[in-house]
């Protein structure tokens, strides 16, 4: 506003083709504590997604490129009352659990699993039935702003092969896995792999399509080597799934001491803990990224960070199946592990991230404070526990795509556009600002406490346009 | 469907003329234990809004009822995607403090409150401004379920009334309190009582003005005797207000063992717990309501219900501001004590039942479960604290309405009608139903754990429609 600025090529700099400009008032983490303001920023795209250049208002350039983009055709502007926010991670989630999400989470985990999950899973070996649920999964977590999901599939190829077409499809980067399960003695005869050696190789089959699949998907979809947990698994099975994930560079993903009971059968069969079990057979490494972990020893975590291994923290999940909070703060800072966030559909009943970044803040406050108000506030809780909402926020995004070992998950040059628009004032989610001049951290923190699906209004992944409701008619769904 | 309905005056019933009838599958507490399932029934509902029968689709008279009305002008009958609940109660909830909702979660209490909370609620002398956000917050909890409140609003006489017509006229059942704060010690000087007697003279009018606009009010709308806390108040001011109370029979709330602080701190002045010290000036009783009370003893839990006094539980704030989790079960089991839920807006971020249901259920889990993983699993937790989500429902709608001694929160002849429609499959929130022969007990889950505003399709208070989405255009906002 300061000087006309004129349209100048100036300095002879070498003109770029954007795919897609954007200005607009965004947050995003830089890094763990730091939740930055870009206000009114100029966010320019380039041909592949990739954010190629992010120009500040204070940045000298900003009223020359401001003036030279403003009138290109890419170019958009958000209005007053619009933010954006970089997508949102899920590290963990059972895509086939869809359709049972919010239900018998009040009885017995065995109960749960041989009633509800296992006989739900194998209804996936009808890939019409597949696709009903996945499409509409896929299609709700985008609305909800979830643009790279980490999904444990079911032990079907070919329904596990569809849901990443179906992420392919729909512009979410998914990330998917056909799960293992393969021992007899612990999986039902309607419900596991034939045998081990059919587990490795539907599994080695289900690689090379999923990366074959890759190559035709701007924003990329990948397989991941998916043991469902040790318990379910053969020795063979986990040894073999390590050499896969070793040979095809691929991801790994599985569940690592979540519950009193795992950790205790790890231990009885292996004699060490759910970690060093699943190091023994290759399954840590920096594209590993195993579910929970609310059990982790001090040597554990350690072996995690040494690894690169993440975890994926689902906190709601946790409230109903882990026996006890995770010491998030603690591994995060004692430690360095890299943790995002999961909604573990559907041990968890919410499909949204934001929930989930409440939920991770409150479990952490409770961890600090302690529960038993019968016993003194000193003897109650752990202390230096809490999370705050931008750490909570960094996991969701940032921290998802740390633990994914892809660029993605802040608004910053060299990251995928991977981003949301978030609006104030939609009539049926109209956020409480009646300030006009309201503090813009404290609307950062009315968008991730209060925000419900309404406000999202746009979501792109690698530069594209996969979600949008309101004025655009679109229907990406 | 069975026979061919004849539209015969039968048994000589009496003809009565019904405001409304609806037919359609209902949930709703008969106690605290069992969800009622009502499939496909006919509710029947006279001409003050209250429920003069029910009809079960096995009763004798169903066919008969059902072809004698089906025709008339003031029937609807649900979609076969669309489901009743009774309304939502919200038994403690800051209405000033809606303009900062979500924010400041991070910062100490004091600050909290001195740096947010006072400045913000002094603002409320000036009419408009509270007209304004007071208008924004009644309308925006009826969209999401919100039947009745029992509000906190500020020390100021003319808003806390404009509160009440707000109320009224948008035709929730509002319970309103002027916040008495009368303490130089203990509340700022530009926030607080102009002195003891200002404060009970004010809290008189106030009371005298409702009851006066009550008679006026098809819902009703009610005065509430409103000490914020002990804390805050003089000994002559609570004496006052316990005097008031019961002069003119009126409800009462306030603030009760929230926290470690609180707790201590009346301790120190009274040498007694904070219920004994309400007790002896009169502020237990059976339309009383205390909020949090999450630091009961089990001779304050008895004495809670030895007096009829109801707890306001208030599971996400308690995250932020309790120093612990309320021992829910043992007090609602062991003690019988009346429970219902609040959404403690601004201490809580969420202005939802909905989401203080499913935050009750999962600290009552944390509590049973204990959060320390590095304890033994038998020293970590509180056993037997867990609730299930058909208890955690019941506090919200049936136990609010015990709590408040009014015919409300059930689906049940006598009670009045207010009643939601949730419908499972709108586009932009549809509910994961994949199997037309769903249980509707999965399905009452997925509506309570799963669903949005956006699901609210109706909303009745007493009889009348407040507010409709969707195919109706109404607009009640
Ligand atoms: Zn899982
Ligand atoms: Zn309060």
């Amino acid at each position: 506003m300061s000087t006309t600025s004129h349209n100048s090529n100036n300095k002879g700099a070498v003109k770029l083709s954007y795919s897609l400009i954007v200005k607009g008032t965004g947050f995003t983490s830089y890094n763990r504590e730091k939740v930055a303001i870009l206000e009114e920023a100029l966010f320019f795209i380039d041909d592949r997604g990739v954010i190629a250049e992010v120009i500040e208002s204070s940045d000298s350039s900003y009223q020359d490129m401001l003036a030279k983009y403003e009138q290109s055709e890419n170019y958009q502007a958000l209005s007053e009352t619009e933010y954006l926010l970089p997508g949102m991670v899920d590290l963990h989630i059972h895509a086939p659990q869809w359709a049972q999400s919010g239900t018998a989470l009040d009885i017995p985990l065995a109960d749960w699993l041989n009633t509800y999950t296992f006989p739900l899973e194998a209804k996936y070996s009808d890939l019409e039935y597949a696709n009903r649920v996945y499409s509409d999964l896929v299609s709700q977590l985008l609305s909800v702003g979830t643009t790279t999901a980490l999904y444990f599939a079911t032990v079907h190829q070919e329904a596990s092969y569809r849901l990443a077409e179906i992420c392919a499809t729909k512009g979410q980067r998914g990330l998917v896995g056909k799960v293992v399960m393969d021992d007899p003695q612990q999986n039902p005869e309607y419900y596991r792999d034939a045998s081990t050696a059919a587990a490795l190789a539907e599994t080695e089959t289900f690689i090379q399509r999923v990366q074959d699949l890759h190559k035709r998907t701007r924003q990329g979809v990948y397989p991941v080597v998916t043991p469902r947990f040790i318990p379910s698994c053969t020795d063979d099975a986990l040894a073999g799934l390590g050499e896969l994930a070793a040979k095809y560079d691929v991801h790994i993903q599985s569940h690592c001491s979540e519950s009193d009971w795992e950790h205790g059968y790890v231990k009885e069969r292996f004699g060490k803990n759910d970690a060093f079990a699943l190091d023994d057979f290759g399954l840590l490494a920096d594209k590993a990224v195993m579910a929970h972990c609310n059990h982790l020893t001090k040597e554990d975590a350690q072996l995690f960070a040494d690894t690169g291994t993440a975890i994926a923290h689902c906190p709601i999940s946790n409230a109903y199946f882990a026996n006890g909070v995770i010491p998030l703060q603690e591994y995060a800072t004692d430690y360095q592990v890299e943790i995002g966030l999961g909604t573990d559909i559907s041990g968890g009943f919410s499909k949204s991230i934001f929930d989930n970044i409440k939920q991770a803040v409150i479990s952490s406050r409770i961890l600090e404070d302690g529960v038993d108000t019968r016993l003194a506030s000193h003897e109650r809780g752990v202390p230096k526990s809490r999370i705050t909402l931008n750490e909570a926020f960094y996991h969701a995004t940032a921290g998802g795509g740390q633990a994914l070992s892809l660029p993605i998950g802040k608004l910053v040059k060299g990251y995928a556009w991977d981003a949301l628009v978030l609006k104030t004032d939609v009539p049926e989610a109209r956020l409480p600002i009646f300030d006009q001049k309201e503090e813009l951290t404290d609307i950062f923190q009315k968008l991730i406490y209060m925000s419900q699906g309404a406000n999202i209004r746009k979501v792109w992944v690698q530069g594209q346009l996969v979600h949008t409701k309101g004025e655009t008619n679109g229907n990406h769904n």
